[in-house]
């Protein structure tokens, strides 16, 4: 992309009603406006993230095994009279009536639907287990929306079912999300620890929350240092085998780790003190079994192997799409800008023309932004004519994790200068070796996706 | 995918509810379910398509240098009584008050909204041309949806926005749409002939629906006969040449081809008798020149190179994603079911084993599986224990365009059969054959989208 034909309305000022960091920058990078309170638009390099993180989700559900649906945003009230949380839910939920007087609600989440699809299709134990999943936008009806798309109203969230015959069989699949989960958070540059949660208005006994260490995280959590040492890694998993994905279970949940809701003093205290941390964290997904809470009530049976109708055990699983973006940004920033992880970045590198209409500099631009372009990656070339100075500034604030700057002095010796956002250091390289390089950095990000 | 592990609820009988074709073969392959009046949900094998339809959206509208990004379902209400359009719009129109009792909508369009993210952020004719757009659902409350997806309340469209300093800036968006649009709909197996409309609520003189011609469309339509030669093919296009986009529209404009709204009975006598056709058409776009029908009334100005504030010129252009699986179905399918153009397919080829449970078949589709997958393709293995007949019915029925019969008696002789969906026709080939064979008939769908 040319930064010069692109949309990215960047702020010079701060703006006043940002009250964390996440919120502010993704204001000032020109990622989201507000549209009312606590609904925003995703200007095109919001969006651009959104849909590296929604990609990502994909993937890793199709790993697993999950099958990709669509429900609607809107539903029958009907439904939800039937699981009898229609009452329940309270003003979070926004109900509509249509034209003919009919009682709709934005779906805050869909047990019930989905519960609805499977009675309406399922019919024998033989056609489980069955996972299934989607990507779309929620309504709850938060009193006080803020902290930008951290806590708004209208949200993007990824949230799956699974129905099996059995506890065990669901158990399984509840394993094999908080596996799925740990793959799909490291692949967006984030430690996610799985704590043991609360069931809430969703139900279950069994719960977590996966948190991402951060200072604004609007929970207060308690773990063993120990857990920070943990990482998933390239590792294989086969996700049909029960064993893998258990041991997978055991290794990141048997240390202290709960959030403020579930904290038990006593047992945190048998932490040895010097491993013992408070923190705060953000609530980035969770995982439920909640066996046949739903599937009762609303007659999601299967005939079983003896031949009787059982009500099927089900769980279900939820990962903040659009929230990801503001604890992503909450978790990497520094005091010039976001600083994008490679797997999620909305442009893989920067490319800077230091003179914008010189002959020589110009050329070695568009020959970099084509050659980039033939090798797959996704630069953003910033070939407006501004100062060097205010081109960095740009640059920092959105976040590319590499930027690559071309002037004429190091052009006369054939170098261009990469530089890394993180570390901010830089090295010369000849243009072709510049290409190389940023082909093997992100040439992991492409493995990862395999 | 292996069909054992899919969720494919294909139905044996005939959908009582559906009036037209593509709705009663949606519902038998099993690819969406009603969830209220007007509203789906979209089931794996729908999903597919629908997101292979978006995906070719966003390649085509990024050809001709539009920018993504994506604004909410529900919009205040402010904004369109700005427009004067809040009181006009009537009952289709889905109004919702929040819990603090502010008025909000379902956006069924966007015309509003996008004008404000303009206004807030651009202020120079430095900054044009730009045009935006987005791919999210919409709600119209129809008094009777019906036709499934084809007259559904929440669908899915894409719609997209320029903001320019004249009109003759803008009527240059209006043509680089057009020709846009022609590639996006070829790429879908569709033809959609651009015709005369009318401007509807949106207003506007310039306007042409695009129409593809199907015996249940919902709109009578009169045109030239030659204007079904046309076709846009494999040309390349500078999307920035106002030349020539411009040829290209007077190339599919300039006969006689105009919907009833618009229809002109002494126009249209002007062409030879033997060229005059009256048809019916389903509309699956309209594009539109509104000038400053929106910038005036908003406030959406910028400074021109004479200092000057002008209200900048505007267009809208819609694709209605989610009818336009509806629109493939009518136009192309046969008495036993679907038949996908490769494009849009949701699997690229069926694989049917005769005799699950063989050692030498189950090898043998397992191996073809693996191999296709390998070279990017993606096959939909019937792996289940069925008769012959119930597989070729289920293949037939939701129409993989190609399909692989792998049998014990074609084995012995390294042959499997290849067959297509559209002609019956089949060869017998080796496996390895075979998926050379796909790869060469799926290549012009992966260039088209380069």
């Amino acid at each position: 992309m040319r930064l010069s034909r692109y949309f990215m309305p960047v702020l010079k000022e701060d703006p006043k009603e940002a009250q964390i960091v996440s919120h502010r920058l993704m204001l000032r990078a020109g990622m989201i406006k507000q549209q009312t309170a606590g609904i925003y638009s995703w200007l095109p390099l919001g969006h651009r993230v959104l849909r590296r993180i929604e990609q990502i989700v994909h993937e890793e559900q199709a790993r697993a095994g999950h099958i990709a649906m669509l429900m609607p945003t809107l539903q029958p009230a009907d439904l939800w009279r039937e699981s009898g949380r229609y009452d329940d839910y309270g003003e979070e939920m926004l109900r509509i009536k249509d034209r003919h007087k009919r009682d709709l609600l934005y779906g805050p989440t869909n047990e019930e639907m989905v519960t609805d699809i499977f009675r309406s299709h399922v019919n024998s134990y033989k056609d489980l287990p069955l996972t299934l999943y989607h990507v779309q936008w929620k309504f709850r009806d938060e009193i006080r929306p803020r902290f930008g798309v951290m806590r708004g109203r209208e949200f993007l969230m990824k949230d799956g079912y699974n129905f099996d015959l059995t506890k065990e069989d669901a158990l399984h699949a509840y394993n094999r999300h908080l596996v799925s989960y740990l793959r799909t958070y490291e692949r967006m540059g984030l430690q996610a620890i799985p704590m043991r949660a609360d069931g809430g208005p969703i139900g279950g006994d069994y719960t977590h929350e996966f948190l991402v260490l951060a200072e604004t995280g609007e929970s207060e959590v308690f773990y063993d240092s120990e857990i920070t040492d943990l990482k998933f890694g390239g590792r294989h998993i086969d996700y049909d085998n029960v064993a893998e994905c258990q041991a997978v279970l055991e290794e990141f949940t048997s240390r202290y780790a709960r959030t403020d809701e579930t904290h038990d003093e006593a047992l945190f205290n048998q932490v040895p003190q010097e491993r013992r941390r408070q923190a705060r964290g953000i609530e980035v997904g969770q995982i439920f079994y909640f066996g046949t809470k739903y599937s009762e009530p609303m007659g999601a049976t299967v005939v079983g192997p003896d031949g009787n109708r059982v009500p099927v055990h089900m769980g279900s699983h939820g990962i903040g799409v659009s929230r990801l973006l503001g604890a992503i940004i909450e978790a990497s920033h520094d005091d010039k800008g976001i600083i994008w992880p490679e797997g999620v970045t909305p442009f893989h590198v920067g490319i800077v023309n230091l003179k914008q209409g010189d002959a020589s500099t110009d050329g070695a631009c568009e020959a970099l932004y084509a050659e980039l372009k033939a090798q797959g990656l996704d630069p953003l070339y910033d070939d407006r004519d501004e100062r060097a100075g205010a081109k960095f500034a740009t640059m920092d604030l959105i976040g590319l994790p590499w930027r690559i700057t071309v002037g004429p002095r190091g052009l006369a010796a054939n170098k261009v200068e990469l530089t890394s956002r993180r570390t901010g250091e830089s090295v010369e390289l000849s243009p072709q070796e510049a290409v190389v390089r940023l082909q093997e950095i992100y040439r992991p990000v492409a493995e990862a996706a395999k």
